[in-house]
């Protein structure tokens, strides 16, 4: 009766299709968990953290191109290399379809095709073959896949076997446009072997991977996925969506394998109250009411100690307010880093920390 | 094997409880899905939404005052008058055994006592008579909690009954201390049978509830919970810890009884490329890189489409990127509250909305 949800994009979709009104384009980000029903290990919690972005409402190529430009800069902030490598879904099963082999077949071809990074050239054939996929079929397959992908893009274009080819190189030319005009080009990768695995995307398909490769596994994926939306309401309409995730956890990895420490201080200014508990309450909420992060210390300890504590949690001011200084209307205001103390004025303390 | 969780105060206990390593005091807040088993109606959903603040490590009632004029800032931003009621449960238990009310009892009358505000006095009196109590005994309770707060108050110091009393005041005491020395003083108000249900809460027991009664459930509620991560060690332990949790359906609710409606528009800039899609896209990645919250049609709307769009989502200024202006290194820029235009050279573009 009660299940856990396994992601954020068929809530989503479930959202949208269930409010007609909402007004288009539509553009949410949802940070929230959700739960594997898969073996779980070291590295693979049964709940982990999801980061989406999706964007509804929107044909373009440009939404796509919007989301990995942002993808890039969030990386930036991360400190993170990486690079995207991209795909059109329309362009692979249209491979799929030229070469003859069957429908039914061609979602799980596209799902061998994915792990040609993880299991090699090899791994893959022998996969396709075990599938019932005629020797002749694999090799037409990689005979074509395997081009230089300038090469392979060339001779789809000039001779394009089928509509879904047309239609995918259509959607590929389209992104590959914005992406060329903007400044992601450089970390960008036309892979036509990508496929992200899930069957819910219908055009192009994106993954981000570390840079150096030191973690194999993608930090981030996403697609178009035009007709989940349509399927929730059952009517077979299409309804534009696209859409990237960022895996916490292996971004923490990540961080931790390049071993940033980010000691960024949950304050700017540490209030240590001298039995003046009540107004170092009150400048505290002045100054978190003036947008200054502020912390006060709470267990009445000493001032070397306060002190102590300030300077390891890498706070840089330190305000202490004494009872004599007090009463000539002052507070004492240390800089932790070059240990300078100064007495200022109670009504001008706002000022001092703009 | 699978449970949900039902509030987030229990698993930051284990949190605390399990990394005996995190610096001291913690202060902590967390936004998140929490479910409940309880019957399910309109306005009461199996499923749910939690903020939650807590301070782990202060002993001083300081904690419980940064909490409520938090609480006090936050409801000042959402427009909402409130006022806080507070009282602390080493009192009320304290009370209750003055009287001779049996231990085992001490539990059910508190919950009895709590819905003093929903089902009146002669509700809750013949809820304690089924519950076994002597009529003796209800009496002589309610001469006591329905004394006027500052007679109670003065009585109990004057000859506080017994040790937990006395506890109870000195808590009450330095935590009125720290209420009357800050600016939530006129919002505060002692409630001596409030109790907040759950058994968790050790000391300080709070309630916030809307000035205007226009909702009777409580918006806001917290306490101190001493006992909690020492019975996940199962040391017997007392780790201090207040926390306050908001609800945030009641207080969407709140908001729409209200008819409060913020028209913050999602964006400061929208950007309309006239066929000039790849530019438009730079410059949005350029604005928004400068902190600038920027939107970009990316459907091929006729201009007045556009614009209308910008209208009626409230965004203040409109780039429309023509091809003729771009040509001679410009861009228009519309102010949508007065209508006017201009033309700001490309390179200055930043410039004009610092």
């Amino acid at each position: 009766e009660i299940g856990l949800r396994y992601d954020l994009t068929v809530p989503f979709a479930r959202v949208i299709g269930m409010n007609p009104n909402i007004k288009m384009p539509f553009k949410r980000y949802e940070i929230g968990k959700v739960f594997r029903n898969g073996p779980v290990k070291t590295g693979r919690s049964r709940e982990f953290i999801q980061c989406d972005v999706d964007i509804v409402g929107v044909k373009s190529m440009m939404a796509e191109a919007e989301l990995m430009i942002m993808a890039k800069d969030i990386y930036k902030m991360l400190e993170l290399d990486i690079f995207i490598s991209f795909n059109n879904r329309k362009l692979l099963s249209g491979i799929i379809k030229s070469i003859g082999i069957s429908e039914e077949l061609e979602g799980t071809v596209i799902l061998s095709l994915d792990k040609l990074e993880k299991i090699g050239e090899e791994g893959v054939k022998s996969e396709l073959e075990s599938k019932g996929l005629t020797n002749e079929n694999i090799s037409k397959l990689f005979s074509i896949i395997m081009m230089k992908e300038e090469k392979l893009l060339e001779r789809l274009r000039n001779n394009p076997p089928n509509e879904l080819i047309r239609q995918g190189l259509k959607e590929l030319d389209e992104l590959i446009y914005y992406v060329e005009a903007s400044n992601i080009k450089d970390i960008c990768r036309f892979s036509p072997c990508l496929a992200r695995g899930l069957e819910i995307y219908t055009g192009t398909v994106f993954e981000i991977f570390l840079a150096d490769g030191s973690i194999s596994s993608s930090l981030s994926g996403g697609g178009r996925y035009d007709k989940i939306i349509g399927a929730f309401l059952n009517n077979g309409g299409e309804y534009p969506a696209v859409g990237i995730t960022f895996g916490l956890d292996v971004i923490h990895l990540a961080l931790e394998h390049k071993n940033i420490e980010r000691n960024m201080p949950a304050a700017q200014v540490y209030i240590i109250p001298l039995d003046t508990d009540s107004l170092s309450l009150n400048l505290a909420t002045r100054l978190r009411r003036q947008g200054i992060p502020t912390d006060i210390e709470m267990n009445k300890r000493k001032l070397r100690k306060s002190l102590e504590y300030a300077g390891k949690q890498g706070i840089p001011f330190v305000i202490i307010v004494g009872e004599d200084e007090v009463k000539r209307g002052k507070v004492r205001i240390k800089n932790m880093k070059d240990g300078f103390e100064t007495e200022i004025d109670l009504s001008k303390l706002e000022l001092f920390f703009k």
